[in-house]
Formats: structure tokens, sequence, C-alpha cells
């Protein structure tokens, strides 16, 4: 199977069912699971240090995110960035609210360490993650995502790895490559952990046979953009939002994707 | 802004979006996140002890729930009171099924000693906090709310602190003034979790700036009642309640609440 | 109340509402307790080892599930089991992806060592549970029902208990007694932790006072079925077919789940 556009990709997704390795926060792990299953992905959360690694092995991508750590946690955590790295698989980085406390700015520095595949964040973890000063208190994004291109190459060409800003727009870049994608809705951040779950579906994408990183990342973008565009048309608010974007990642095909995906150049 | 009906203190938190500190149940966390979001807050739940008192203290309220403790987690609780308590911050108290074990008793005896600015609980649970003989034997209300009524008011008194009692009719006091709040429906206690996530509603209420306590739990409660009766009267069962419950929380907005809002005064 | 037919278990259910003590994966704590309430029984999950063998107690059944588990949770989930046994409680274990780790294999001989009232697992579980070699690789099922019937008629003999395997038809026995229960959706395993909360159901219906184990899981399977039936008739896909899900197992009375069960004799 060749992976060109999105569409390809999505049919691979779906043909293939990779299995995708989870460590995530507590408020991102059902809806997670539910947007890698509804897209065609086979979710696992498994974040216990006796097992991380073993488990990482064998799941063809690790999806990390730092939302709910503890110490126990983040000894799992790199047990399973270890095991997947051993094992040659590729792992995504979701560093949320990293800049908040201590803890977190400790952690995420050894998992930088460690070289993610990909990293997906919102504007103001991106920037501050590159060393730039952000506007955010809490989990929430408050930067633009345009205010964090300069970042995110900056971040992409340091780190060597595929960064993927969301938000209103996304920008994926990997430190040479770059694009916009335009879609989703503004009801997206109004219901929690969308961002999450889509760092863990950027995960299934890039744990493909054959995948790019950088394609797969833009590949997943568009799946969530095209959905979401399509969950809001009927939406009356971010509850029946939430069951529409999930029905909309499992009933678009590659076609409808690769025809409604908007993405430019940047 | 002068903060006077409910509809005047929800206009503020939209405008203002308040950033709550969670502790709360595994069971909780995704939808009190998604309460928060609908009704117009910034939800972030982090319970380590490492940084729960760091991220406390410039959070605008604090929301603790004890549904799903462990040592480990009660320490980070305790760290994030007393976090909350020296930056002058807020906090809520939800203390689930208190009176089930021994551990959940010395648990709450700890939090009640921080003295809560509010408390939230089903009549079984207040009864039982003020130290009277409940029903219940799990985490569901055996009690009713009018029952519960004089419990609450000794417990305000005695703890200084606001008390609500939610069920099929709320009732808030503060020891001196005290209210009942209709609305809400009768599936509201068959979908899992809504008292906790409103316990976490309050906390966003309160942490407001120039709140008082006793007003803004009001104002959580009139917002949450209204919202689940305008759901209720689309919905066929529990689980499409849901979806229109958060919708409706989004959707209302000042003028409707405060015309809607069914507040007598006990 | 006699309890016949899976009619007069859900009758009971609804009447009784027995508490189920759950521990459970966190993908699954909410989804489970949704299923719980919506089908008329009363959830809490209590997992710390200073109190799960004391709520054990006076709980009517237990839930294991092995989803996440950690040392710190396998410590709980003992002492809940221990507290059920000591009590004479029903207890429900669900052996997550058992096969997949070290950790899990030591963890589920540690627990079949205790004796499950009833397993209920997917195909792949099952078969690997009763020492065949399954096609298995994280936690979803690849092995159809049908080739797991001998590996559960086998483990049942062997374990003394009720095996239930879940999947496109389920398939129960105790070792002497065995039927087919046709029903549910091809939607189901689309959307994550449908069967760690049948799971818990099972504990409901098992828990019911005077409740044959045999008959009841029947009974919980064949209300899981019709329900899923029912949903899925109205859905569009993954998302919309878990509102409307929950909805079916709390509308659907005991002579409509009479009428429409399909359970064979195997």
């Amino acid at each position: 199977m060749t992976l060109t556009t999105p569409g390809s990709h999505l049919d691979a997704l779906r043909n293939t069912a990779p299995l995708v390795h989870c460590i995530t926060n507590y408020v991102a792990m059902n809806i997670s699971a539910n947007v890698l299953l509804a897209a065609g992905a086979s979710p696992a959360m498994v974040h216990a240090t006796e097992e991380a690694g073993e488990f990482a092995a064998f799941a063809h991508a690790l999806s990390i995110n730092i939302g709910t750590i503890s110490p126990a946690w983040v000894e799992g955590i790199l047990a399973a960035v270890n095991g997947a790295k051993a094992a040659g698989k590729p792992w995504v980085l979701d560093p949320v609210a990293h800049f908040a406390t201590g803890f977190r700015r400790e952690t995420v520095a050894k998992l930088m360490a460690l070289k993610p595949t990909v990293i997906r964040g919102n504007a103001s973890e991106i920037i501050a993650l590159a060393g730039g000063a952000s506007a955010a208190q809490g989990v929430d994004a408050r930067d633009s995502v345009s205010a964090a291109e300069a970042a995110a190459r900056m971040l992409s060409r340091n780190a060597d790895c595929v960064v993927a800003v969301t938000g209103e727009t996304d920008f994926v870049t990997d430190g040479v490559r770059a694009v916009w994608i335009s879609g989703g809705s503004a009801l997206m951040p109004q219901v929690t952990a969308l961002g999450c779950s889509l760092s863990s579906l950027v995960a299934g994408y890039v744990g493909l046979e054959g995948a790019d990183p950088f394609d797969a990342t833009v590949a997943a973008c568009a799946h969530y953009a095209v959905a979401g565009e399509a969950a809001a048309r009927e939406a009356a608010g971010p509850g029946s939002f939430q069951p529409l974007f999930l029905d909309a990642l499992s009933l678009i095909d590659a076609a409808t994707l690769d025809e409604q995906a908007r993405i430019l150049p940047a």
C-alpha cells in the first residue's frame, strides 16, 4: 500500500488496525480509545513500569501524554518510551501544560531527551517548549496557532522531530516541510481531551507500515479537521458534538477525506 | 462586574473562564471537565503531591472529591488544599460515601479540619457528615434532601462553610441564609458523576473574582437545575440526557437562567 | 421474587438495585458506571488496599478487571476479592489481554487461584486462559466466539465457574449447561469498554439475592444483546450508538427482554 494522500493513509489505518499503546491522562483515556476505534485503529492503555516497556515493543506506535502524571506514571512512561525506541517504534509526545509546575518541566525535559517522533500540542505548549513566553495559565491555549509558527519551526529543527500545533487551524512541520490544515470547529476546545485524543490518533497514523511521520501527522490532522467540520454541521453544542464527531471519524471514507481536506503549504 | 443574580454569575464565568483545579475520582474526571468547559470555566486535573500545591496556588478555585482515593492521592489532596489556602483560594469538598469505610472516615476528618469553603454532597452524605444516621450503603443517596435540611444547617454552622445538599431539589445554606432550588430531572441520578461534576462547577462559580460563596453556590446549582430541566424535555433516557445536558449548560444565557431559576427562601 | 427468565432477573435488578463494587480499568470506569445505572444497579468504584476488602464485604457483588493494573491496584484487587469471598459474595473476573505481558500472566494466575464465580472475556482471552494459542496481539479479539467454545467449556470445568465469551454472538457455560445468545451489533466493538462494562453488569445480575450464576450471566448477556440491537437500529455510527445503548438498557422492560432475547442451547 503506497501512502500518499491522507485518504491513502486512512485506508491503510482501516486495513491494518495498528495497535496504539497509549499512556495518557485520566480525563482523556475513554475518549482517546473511542477516537482510535472510530478512526480504525486498535487502542491499548498500559502504564505500569512492570509491563509498559514490554508492551511498547510489540505495539505499532506509542502515545505519551503528561496530563495527570505522578512519579510512578513517569517511570512507566520512561519504560514505555525506551521499549518503543529499542524496538524501533515511533512515539508521540503530548506535553500538556508542561510549563505549569516544576514537576512537569522536569518530566518534559526527560522526555525531550528521548527524542519523540512527533510532538503535538496547543500553541501555548509549543511556544513554551521552544523556549518562548506563552500567555497560558492552565491547560487551555491562550495563544493563537499562527503565533506559534516560528516556535514550531525552531522546535522541529532543534528536536529533529515533526511538530504539530493544533487549534483553530493546525500547523505541521518537520523543520523543512510545513503546512496549514483548516477545518474543525469552534466546539472542539469545548469538549475535553479532543487535543489529547488527536495525539493518540497521530500515533496510529505514524505507526502505519512505511509511514513518513510528517505525511502521517498531516493525514491524522486532516482526518480530524474534516470530521470536526462534519460534526459541527449537526451539533447543537459541545455535548451533541462528541457523538457526532466519533460518527464522522468512522463514516468518512478515503475519497471524501481527500476531497474535503484543506491543506495549504506554509 | 457586580455579582447578584445567577445570571450575573454566569456572565462572569464566561467572561473570565476561571481556572478550576480538580482532584476528583476516576469516574468523574471526563464528565467534570466537560461540565466545566460547557459552562464556561477552564478545568485542570492535577493530583500528584509533587505539584498539586504549586498548581492550586495559581488556580482560581480547587475542587476535591474523595470518590476513588488511595493514600498517595490523599497526600496530593492535602498538598492541594494547603496550597489553595495559603494563596487565599476557595475550595469545595465532595465527601463521596465518606461513611462507608474507616479509610474514608479518616480522610474526611483530615479534610474537614482544613475548613472547606463549600461542602456539596447528597442527602445521605450530609446527614452522616453532620453526625446523623443515614440510610445509605454505597455512593447513591438513600435519604431525601428534605430529611437532610436540619443536618445541613447544623453542619454549616459547625464547620463555618456553605453546605449544598443536592438531589430531587437542592438545599443550600451558609448557616444563616438558606434556599431551596427546584429543577433538574429524575434522569440525573441515572447518569454517573453528575453530582461530582456539580461540585467542580460550584468551585468554578466560587472562584469568580468578588464572589460570595453562598450566592455563587446557589448560582451553580441554579445553572445545573435549569440545564437539567431543558435536557430532560428532549431526552429519551439517561444516555441521550448527557449530551443534551452539556449542550444546555453551554446554550443557556444569563437572562434565561435568571428567568427560569426557581429559588425559594427556606 | 423467583428468578427464572432474563426478564425476571431484570425486574429483580431494578427492584433491589444491588450495590456492585467495581475495580476496573481507567478507560471503563465511567461507561461501566453508566451501564450499571442505566440497567438499574448501583455502582461503586473502590480500589485502595486500605478499604477494598471492607467495601467488598457489604457490596452485593464484585467486578474485577485487569485492564490498566499496576502493583498497587493488584494489591487492592486481591484485598477486595478476599473480602468478597470471606463474606460469601460472588465475583466476576474480566482478564483483559492477560496473555500480553509477564505482569498480566502473573496477576491473572493469582486471580484464578481465588476462584472467580464468573469469567467474562473475549474469544482471544478465553482461548488463552484455557491454555490455547490465540491470534490476539492487544486488547481487541482476533478470534471468533465459536472458535472459543471448546476452550470455554474446558475452562469452566477446570476452574469450576461460569465462563462467558462475548462477541458477535455470546457463549455462556457452567461446564454442564451451555447457551448461545444472539443480538448486539457490529458497532459494539467500536465503542471502547463495552465488554468491560458487561462484566460489571454480569456482577450486578449475579449479585441478586438467590441468583444462580449461570442464569444470571445469561440474563445480563441477553439484556446487553437486546439493548445493543435496539440501539443499532437508530445509530449512525459508534458515537451515536453509545447514548442510544444506555437509553435502551434503561428503557427495555422485562416483558420485552423475554420476548426479544434469542437464547439457544449449545
